[in-house]
């Protein structure tokens, strides 16, 4: 269990680790997406990671550093629907019981799937404080370790891979585009490219406006949590973690934010043209690209496509 | 121009010529799917092929195999739609006019897709009649040449090189399905598999209810066109050629249908678990599964996904 910022050993480690248990996803591309930013786009489509999500790659990762005699009494975390799945699935496949804290407003979708994976689920306020109140009574109950969504130097190593693998397709990228819920998606994604980038690509975080607590984090200097935090992205609704920031504050170039319209155009951009099924989170980088926020214009950037757990009789557009 | 059925070399010869200029498309699977049906199965997914359809193979090699001379006042066809935008894509890509007949029903997506490509439309009437005798007016006008979407050896040569890509990943495939429509993908598909399938595979055709005239002519042994057929599968409203029907005969196994209600079903489950976007079309092989017409338990298996360009403000689910 890492107790210290993950270095390049640590990413390739939890590569080979977790390699068994989840997919290597499909890098898609879409010449109409080229033409119209004049730039080439490559999409890392962690919607095709097990579990729908790049949460299996920390969570796997995650569950496997702790100790054997530990896992005993099961692992347990709080999470608003992807890494909840994720870590029942990693904890399922090795027999370790996995409790889960969940939103009372996350999608039903997310709710069933978890529960597919056999967590156990216990339902919460929608909030920080009633998440951790909640998981620590779970915890005093059961005896299970927790595992962060993000705020875990083993997540954040997991979830590196996602463009560790992105940039041993296309090495040369020039920028990686990211969205920044907690911040183990892109402090994972920052230390990939610090580590394993040819040019030493730029990172650069996109988040809505409506949950931009990243975005005034990094103005700041400091963190500043989301307060009623209001996104159609729902997987960005939490704030910042605290071993994130400082990941972020040093290997990201920028954050920058845009409005909900333009994250659900792109999110249909995204199904019309490339042809996959994304959650509202993972069109963000493409509305920043829309909205002009980010200039792509003659570099060759990557993007990271999060997830595709959607409630498809609720799609926005 | 092939005057007769292509044989394995005119398979392999339509592979080189295509390459450039159409995508080799992922094969995808589902953990859920497999367990479910207690299979493996293996998912081709042409809605990730140029224009989104696997008619991109077809119409770039037709109109390849047209001599230069003869292209000079452009290619010209009747389509509901994706054979429209891949003969406008294929003739833009070497500066050849592309003349298009569209039902007047054809969703708006369709529509401006074709328009897009540098197509040009007429419209007609949405049945065979109307189609080809608004095609004879435009050809005399322009004295462009035709290219059949479906009834034309070339179209069903590149059409098989989807099959064969899949075959070149999964040789030991035990069955192959694949939804018919006017049969170019379908005799494509039972060619490839007849010359590449290590084991010979079983080729399996999938259609609705509400248009089985291939089922109907399959059974009767001669062709039985389609009278007003309806089923949320656009594509597949279309009747079997006469190129195709023989093809069909001698190499699909056996024809099966099933109804709207689970082709839609299918397609949700479709885009909830393997996270693509597919139109209906695509999931007539899954539903055939799901209402146990085909018996894949313990059968390594193969479907094509044949396309996905759906309007997505129009999702049946």
């Amino acid at each position: 269990m890492l107790d210290r910022i993950p270095n390049k050993e640590d990413i390739i480690g939890a590569a080979g680790i977790i390699k068994p248990y989840v997919n290597r996803t499909p890098v898609l591309t879409s010449a109409t997406f080229n033409k119209r930013y004049n730039s080439e786009l490559y999409f890392k489509c962690e919607n095709f990671q097990k579990v729908g999500a790049f949460k299996s790659r920390g969570a796997v990762h995650a569950l496997l550093s702790i100790p054997e005699p530990d896992r005993i009494n099961g692992v347990c975390t709080h999470s608003s629907g992807n890494h909840a799945q994720a870590l029942a699935r990693a904890a399922g496949l090795f027999g370790v019981p996995a409790y889960i804290v969940m939103p009372e407003n996350s999608p039903q979708v997310k709710i069933d799937a978890v529960r597919n994976y056999g967590g156990r689920i216990t339902f919460c306020k929608p909030n920080l404080e009633a998440r951790e109140a909640t998981l620590k009574e779970v915890q005093k109950q059961t005896g299970a370790i927790e595992v962060h969504p993000y705020d875990n130097y083993d997540i954040i190593a997991g979830q590196a891979t996602a463009a560790k693998e992105l940039l041993e397709e296309e090495p040369d990228l020039e920028m990686v585009l990211c969205p920044v819920g907690g911040g183990g998606l892109l402090a994972g994604t920052a230390l990939a490219v610090q580590y394993f980038s040819a040019n030493r690509a730029k990172v650069i975080a996109c988040e809505p406006d409506g949950a931009d607590d990243a975005f005034r984090s990094f103005q700041k200097g400091k963190i500043v949590p989301s307060v009623s935090p209001h996104t159609i992205a729902d997987g960005l609704l939490t704030s910042l973690g605290k071993r994130n920031f400082p990941i972020i504050q040093d290997y990201v170039m920028e954050i920058v934010t845009v409005s909900d319209a333009s994250i659900i155009e792109a999110m249909r951009l995204i199904y019309e043209r490339i042809k996959i099924v994304i959650e509202p989170s993972s069109a963000v980088p493409l509305a920043a690209i829309a909205e002009q926020k980010i200039a792509v214009s003659g570099k060759k950037t990557g993007v990271i496509i999060s997830g595709g757990n959607v409630d498809l009789k609720k799609l926005p557009f």
